[in-house]
C-alpha cells in the first residue's frame, strides 16, 4: 500500500468516537473541543519505543508492539494522577515492515486504546531505517500529581508489581518463554497495563508519584531527589509476590535485585500520609536524601542501577 | 553526560514560561492549565523528521535540524487557523550524536519555540540507530479548518512560497549551496518558518485548508479530494516568484516543476470566496475531482508527485 492507502488502513482499525474529538484521523492535526475542561488541567506525554532497544522483534508480536508502546506513555500519565483522553501516534518503518504488520501494530494500539479509553486520533507516518512508535497521549485531571511533594513522615505506597516484567524479558532472551512458572512473568513484559483507576485514585492524595518505567531504585531515586527527602524501601515489602519469587527462582536470579532494577512494569510509587485503595505500603519517607533499603540485616545506601539510555 | 545529566541541559536551554505551563521538563508529563481555554478548541498534531529521509547530516547544521523538525510540525497546527501554545519533542539519538550535538539540536528547537511562541515543555530521550525528532504541538483557535470544506467557486489561495524549497535541498545535493543565486533556495529549505500568522489571518474565512509539505499537487490534491472538488491551478500565478525562477534557472530545472512537486515549504494553501491577507490567489474551485494545470495552452489534467514515503 502505498502512504494513503496505509493512514486509509489506519483508520479503519484505529478510528473511534470520544467524547470532544471533532477532528480525527486523516486531517493535518486532531481538533478538540474543550467545552468538557472546566476546572480540569491537562496532563501531556511523550514516549518513544524504539526496535533493538525496547523491543526485539522475535520476542513480541506486532500486536504486542502497538501494545506496549501505548500503555508506556499512558503510564505517564498515570503517575500525574490523570485519565487519559485522547492519543496520536508517529511510526517510523522500515521497509521489511509490511501492510500485515503494520496492520497487527494498528492493532494493538486499538486494543490498547479501548482499554485506557484514549483513542489513537491522529499521527505520523515516516519511512526510516528503524521501527519506532512515538506515541503522545492527554490526559486530564482536577489535580496534578508531581514528583516533587513528598514530606518527611509519609508512607511510601506501591501498585502494581515490580521485577516481573525484568524476569519476563529475562525468560524470553533465554528462549523459556513457555515455561508455565514463568508466563506471568512473560506476560507482564509483553502486556504491561497502565495503572489508570490506581492513578486516578491517588490523584486526590498522594504528596508525590512516579511510574517504574526504568527500574523502581532509578525512578524512586527520581521522586527522592525532586522531593528533597529519602525513601527507606523494605525489602521484604517488594519481594512479597508469589510469581515474582517463582520466576526469580526458575530464572536462578534474585528478586530483590529484579524488583528493585528490572524496569516495564509501569508500577506506580506514591508517596502519602494515608493508605491508597489499591496501594500496598512498601517503605516511607525520611528527610535526608537518596535510597534506603531496609532488610532484616539493617538498612543500606541503595544506588540505582536501572535503564539509563546514555550509559550513565 | 547520562541521560539525567542530558535532561538537564535540555531544561537548561529548552525551559522558559508560557501562560498555562504549571509543570514542564523534568516530571513524568507536562500539566496545563485550562482556565484561558473557553470558546476555544486545541489542535494536536506530531511530526517526525528521520535522518536520511528528511535530512542529511551533511546537509544541515544541528541547529537547522531542531529548527526544522519544530517548524515541520507547526505547520501542520497553523493549517488549521490555529496559534501554537506548547511542544513536546521526544529524540533518538545514535552514539554518535554526542552532547555538543544534542546542545546544537535542542537551540534549534528552542530558537523556532521562541519564534512560534510554543515552547518545548516536555519530552523524551531514547537510544537508537538512527537520529529521529518526533514533535508534538498543541495549538488553539476558535474555528479549526478542515481539508474538507472547499466549494466550487471558491478561490484558491497560497501563502508562502512553493518549489524553492526543493531547489534549495538540489543545490545542497549538488554542492551547489554557496552560490548566491541559489543562497534564497538554500535558506528555504535549511530555515522553513511556519506561516502561524497567515494562518491565523486565514482561520475566519477560510473553507479549506492544508499545508504544503510533501509538494503542491499532492497537498493540494489531498484538500481536493477530502472537499470532493476540483482544484485549477493557473501556472503563471504558481511561478510568479522571482527567486524560484531564478534558482530553477541556475539549477536547469522546471520551475513549474519544482512549484508543484518540490516539498517541505511549509506553504499554505486556502479556498476561500474571499481574498486574505498574506495570501495570494493561484486558482479556483470548481465540482468535479482532482486537479488542474491551466496555462496559455490551456488545461490539462495534474497528477501529483510529491514524496509518499511508502513509494504510492
Amino acid at each position: 500500500m502505498d502512504e494513503l492507502g496505509r493512514i486509509a488502513m489506519l483508520a479503519r482499525v484505529l478510528g473511534t468516537a470520544r467524547a470532544g474529538l471533532e477532528v480525527g484521523i486523516g486531517d493535518d492535526a486532531a481538533v478538540l473541543s474543550t467545552a468538557s475542561l472546566a476546572g480540569q488541567r491537562l496532563v501531556w506525554t511523550i514516549d518513544e519505543q524504539v526496535e533493538g532497544v525496547h523491543f526485539r522483534r522475535d520476542l513480541v508480536s506486532w500486536r504486542d508492539v502497538g501494545w506496549r508502546a501505548t500503555m508506556a506513555a499512558a503510564s505517564d500519565v498515570a503517575a500525574m494522577g490523570a485519565a487519559p483522553w485522547c492519543t496520536l501516534a508517529a511510526l517510523v518503518l522500515p521497509l521489511d515492515v509490511d501492510d500485515a504488520a503494520l496492520e497487527g501494530i494498528a492493532r494493538g494500539q486499538r486494543e490498547a486504546a479501548d482499554a485506557l479509553g484514549a483513542p489513537v486520533v491522529g499521527g505520523n507516518l515516516a519511512r526510516g531505517p528503524a521501527l519506532s512508535l512515538a506515541t503522545t497521549l492527554l490526559g486530564t485531571c482536577e489535580r496534578a500529581v508531581e514528583r516533587r511533594g513528598a514530606r518527611s513522615g509519609d508512607g511510601v505506597w506501591l501498585a502494581g508489581r515490580v521485577g516481573l516484567a525484568a524476569a519476563g524479558l529475562r525468560a524470553l532472551e533465554r528462549r523459556r518463554g513457555d515455561e508455565p512458572a514463568l508466563a506471568a512473568a512473560v506476560a507482564a513484559w509483553r502486556t504491561p497495563h497502565a495503572l489508570v483507576t490506581e492513578g486516578l485514585a491517588m490523584g486526590a492524595v498522594a504528596s508525590a508519584a512516579v511510574d517504574v518505567s526504568d527500574g523502581l531504585a532509578r525512578d524512586a531515586g527520581h521522586l527522592a531527589e525532586a522531593s528533597e527527602v529519602s525513601l527507606v524501601l523494605d525489602e521484604a515489602a517488594l519481594v512479597d509476590d508469589a510469581a515474582l519469587r517463582d520466576s526469580a527462582r526458575a530464572l536462578d536470579e534474585s528478586a530483590i535485585d529484579l524488583a528493585l532494577h528490572g524496569g516495564e512494569d509501569y508500577a506506580l510509587v506514591v508517596t502519602s500520609a494515608r493508605p491508597i485503595e489499591g496501594f500496598r505500603r512498601i517503605g516511607e519517607v525520611r528527610a535526608g536524601a537518596g535510597l534506603i533499603l531496609r532488610g532484616p540485616w539493617g538498612e543500606r545506601p541503595l544506588e540505582p542501577r536501572g535503564f539509563d539510555h546514555f550509559g550513565g
